[in-house]
């Protein structure tokens, strides 16, 4: 259904654009809106602000691939971080989760995707070029492929593995096994069977 | 949990500030900070132009007190809305859902709020000395209260009453009833006892 006008062009484009967030729908569009135009000062300059910033100063990191206002990108040139283990993702929010987490103090290289021929994704539309010739250069000791345990994350994973294999470098991934907190009832068979396979001595 | 830094300050002040938006939490604000700098062209930068157009532009109507970008706004300058019908809101977003329904061509008072002692708003804290000149001067024929059916909106409903009540003006309210496509399962026993008594000949 075409939603009907409500108010001036200005203020119907500034929903529409809300709209196309994730996680956010045309109604709660509106509230946003809304919620914006009424915290003019204390919300909506500060954002604009933040955005018209965003839109100058944010670009992709030539070496790692993630985002950043900086290239090499804060991460790439930390001194203080492990120079011998990468940390491979499929996407910056993998990277940012983690950061998060603050499980590695590694440097990272953004996939931008996972191989999936139906897609029409092969391996020249992820940055795998930059991977292998890194791999090849920078002497990592270590590559973790912190890829998701999806089909095509794992078909992924298997690619990088082969292209990497004539590298004097230590290809691991992550343990599959019952997430911290999970029950065993919520959780699929296949789950279940890796963690039953890699059980390990209490 | 304080969330840990996971990009410069400037991606990390845009979460933060998409964090305050209705509808989006810290997650999905990293979501849709993501989605913008990933999708820059084609929605960072029109949506950092609408709220900068939205800064600049928009302000509140000094007459029916809705929000637009001209004063008087859209809908008061209007001459094809019928002018001797004033519909009383309690928000702006109400005004846009009755616009939406296209249910009245009249003109609207946004009220800004509800009568709420328990929360410290009164009379003066509303747009209600301006509807009771509005209601005085412009020879309104009927002023329909479109206000909530909760305790507030109807206490509110009550005191407008009150203040027209020397004035030559019917005053409406909206029906209250099943909604269309409720099921009477669902409804609470006020709605339909309410319902019953103004029932209708079929």
């Amino acid at each position: 259904m075409a939603q009907k006008s409500v108010a001036g062009p200005e203020i119907e484009r500034l929903i529409q654009l809300l709209a196309k967030l994730p996680g956010l729908g045309p109604r709660s569009a509106r509230r946003a809106a809304l919620h914006l135009i009424k915290k003019k000062d204390q919300l909506l300059v500060p954002l604009a602000d933040a955005m018209g910033i965003a839109v100058r100063e944010i670009g992709i990191c030539s070496t790692c691939g993630t985002v950043d206002t900086s290239d090499p990108c804060t991460i790439c040139s930390d001194p203080k971080r492990d120079q011998s283990v990468l940390v491979v993702v499929e996407d910056v929010a993998d990277l940012w989760a983690l950061e998060r987490a603050g499980a590695v103090n590694a440097r990272y290289h953004v996939l931008g995707g996972t191989l999936s021929p139906l897609d029409g994704i092969g391996p020249e539309d992820l940055n795998l070029a930059s991977l292998i010739d890194r791999c090849g250069s920078e002497g990592f000791s270590e590559v973790i492929l912190a890829i998701n345990a999806t089909v095509e994350g794992q078909t992924t994973a298997h690619y990088i593995m082969d292209q990497l294999s004539h590298l004097e470098v230590n290809v691991t991934r992550l343990a599959h096994g019952v997430p911290v907190g999970g029950e065993l009832d919520y959780l699929d068979e296949g789950t279940l069977a890796q963690a039953l396979r890699a059980r390990t001595r209490f």
